[in-house]
């Protein structure tokens, strides 16, 4: 008997009211009783985006909604600017990248933020860039973008600004319409509390535009014929209908707590993660920038970081993720994303000092407990 | 209360552990405990597929996995051969064209099988093809190709032979290894009775041979980065795991049965209902090549083919499938595909007559239920 614990940046625990919906029958999509549904989910999404564009869903992961925004927008040959601050920066330009596309690459030192002026620069410098690809919360590191910043430097521009929020969305403040994010990107095993399986993208009337001169080849991410199947409330090929039933579930939650709420929840819970880095004498790894999405903590001296996040999931059922990619072995990351309360922050640290105290790490055994109920405490 | 039936070619109804698995909380996918899962699946899908090629799982839907053939194994400019049978023959067409694929295509009558030697006679005109593109069941009319055969015509030209075998796979039989068939698409929610999100594909050496040297552009649908990933039981971008989990069930289930089991029962379903055809004074649509998958039937003069599928569904909950494209309001389909047992061909075949006798349409009642138990009885 072990009960487990996910605090992974995705996939996210499941609410009951999304297994529950998971595991009824199935019912065929071109029918009134599928339209209704996904009517009510694009509604939904439109709230969580905070948009008044066109969003569209695949049955993809976050990748594929990522790859559906750089075939649909541009050309080869095309000039972008991508920002890398980690694994998923790094992304945008591999995608680029095999679709013939020009990057110009805007490096960030991992953990940290892009300075919006950088962005400015390069646009002011390269007056042919077609879109700016950037991060909400880098997933790999924790570190949150100035999306609303970003945006204003890209407004008046040629360019169309392209958000990964794949880990962001849901779980803190994005503005989609307010900050002039053109196309914005995310997935299902997030902040909207789904198994993975579906890919979200936003649409604005200026990356439409784009879309139109586009030459790059695509069919299953045809942004096109996405657009043109929803304006009849219709897929252009079969949707992932149990994960999109199961959506309407977890919007409905996230309605009825309000948007709002849902991102002070996330802001409660990695506030008082934080603190509990600090009690427990830890690093956080972006610290200027830290999102409420993940937090990222640096491995300390002479513990095994791949060990620790092992020992925490296979014997004790609590599981963490470890580093990604260069940050392999050398930070664990606590997600706070969707489902996830005072409890599991709880059940985590209390695990976190167990394993620590186990192996061998110096430290007063109840000390980030504490640091966590006083900032629960403190509301 | 209503009781729902659905005997539509995709999706089709879900067994109870199938509904299980997908209620069951989520598991982080980079763990031992998943990886034991994907491997079971992989070798699950391989004695699905009847082969020792390489089989991967993409997050999309069946038509994604299409596209994966044509941007994996091809360069702009290439020649291949697309057979037009239907709705989804015509697809390879577009997926082919969209990627600037020069298309010889083999146009064949709707509700006809393609004639191998046709497919024979335009390899030796046009030695330079690259690919022939071939469907198992064309799901729009009900008709089943002879991959054996073509496979034979295939096999010893520098083409390699790509089947859509989305609605056929795991429901009639298709030895990839034995006809021949370098790659094979397919997706979850037919013969594997499981809901939409999961794209199959099949990859044998000749296909990786010609994938060295494409040149057109992926990333989300990469064979190379899958192939890479699986290698070490991992996948490129965040798998569906809750389909995959529950894909391991139905994997189960029919290594059970055994395949042999599963065709017969498919073949049996399929034998009654067009037995039901010919009692109910009806017409099939491809006499000549039916498929034990989906038996598209012709609406009979005088009755609204399309008011027939909704007042079967909206009126007496049972789903059956009206006509695609050029065949809308003219045929309709009952499906024989996965979880469906000589039960839901009885309801099925008893609202049928219920609703054709309400639309006026001439017949004795109960034959067509009776043909369906007479065939039932022999077995």
């Amino acid at each position: 008997m072990k009960k487990s614990y996910l605090l992974t940046p995705g996939p996210t625990p499941l609410p009951p009211q999304v297994c529950e919906a998971m595991a009824r029958p199935i019912i065929h999509h071109r029918t009134p009783q599928f339209q209704l549904i996904l009517k009510e989910v694009t509604e939904g999404l439109k709230y969580v985006f905070q948009t008044k564009n066109d969003v569209f869903v695949f049955v993809s992961s976050g990748t594929g909604a990522m790859e559906a925004a750089v075939a649909n927008l541009l050309s080869p040959g095309d000039a972008v600017i991508t920002v890398e601050g980690g694994k998923f920066g790094e992304r945008w330009t591999q995608i680029c990248q095999a679709y013939g596309i020009n990057t110009e690459v805007i490096k960030v030192q991992w953990g940290e933020a892009v300075a919006p002026h950088k962005i400015e620069e390069k646009l002011n410098n390269a007056r042919r860039i077609k879109a700016v690809f950037t991060t909400l919360c880098e997933t790999s590191t924790g570190a949150v973008n100035d999306i609303a910043a970003i945006g204003k430097a890209v407004k008046d521009t040629n360019a169309v600004l392209v958000v990964d929020a794949i880990s962001g969305l849901g779980a803190i403040d994005l503005e989609t319409d307010a900050w002039f994010c053109d196309v914005v990107v995310s997935g299902s095993q997030k902040g909207l509390m789904l198994p993975p399986g579906l890919g979200f993208i936003s649409v604005s009337q200026k990356a439409w535009k784009l879309i139109e001169s586009s030459r790059c080849p695509r069919y299953y991410f045809d942004l096109k014929a996405a657009k043109k199947a929803w304006e009849s409330t219709d897929t252009p090929f079969t949707p992932a209908i149990t994960l999109i039933i199961a959506l309407c579930e977890s919007l409905k939650m996230i309605k009825q707590d309000g948007l709002e709420n849902v991102f002070l929840r996330h802001k409660k819970m990695a506030d008082a993660t934080r603190l509990v880095v600090k009690a427990l004498g830890l690093e956080l790894f972006a610290p200027t920038c830290a999102s409420d999405v993940v937090t990222a903590i640096k491995v300390p001296q002479g513990i095994d970081g791949e060990k620790l996040v092992k020992t925490m999931r296979d014997t004790y059922g609590v599981t963490i993720a470890g580093g990604q990619a260069e940050l392999k072995g050398k930070v664990f990351r606590i997600a706070h994303i969707g489902f996830i309360e005072e409890s599991d922050i709880i059940a985590c640290i209390s695990c976190l000092e167990k394993v620590l105290h186990q192996m061998g790490y110096k430290f007063e055994l109840g000390q980030g407990v504490k640091a966590a109920e006083e900032a629960f405490l403190k509301g």
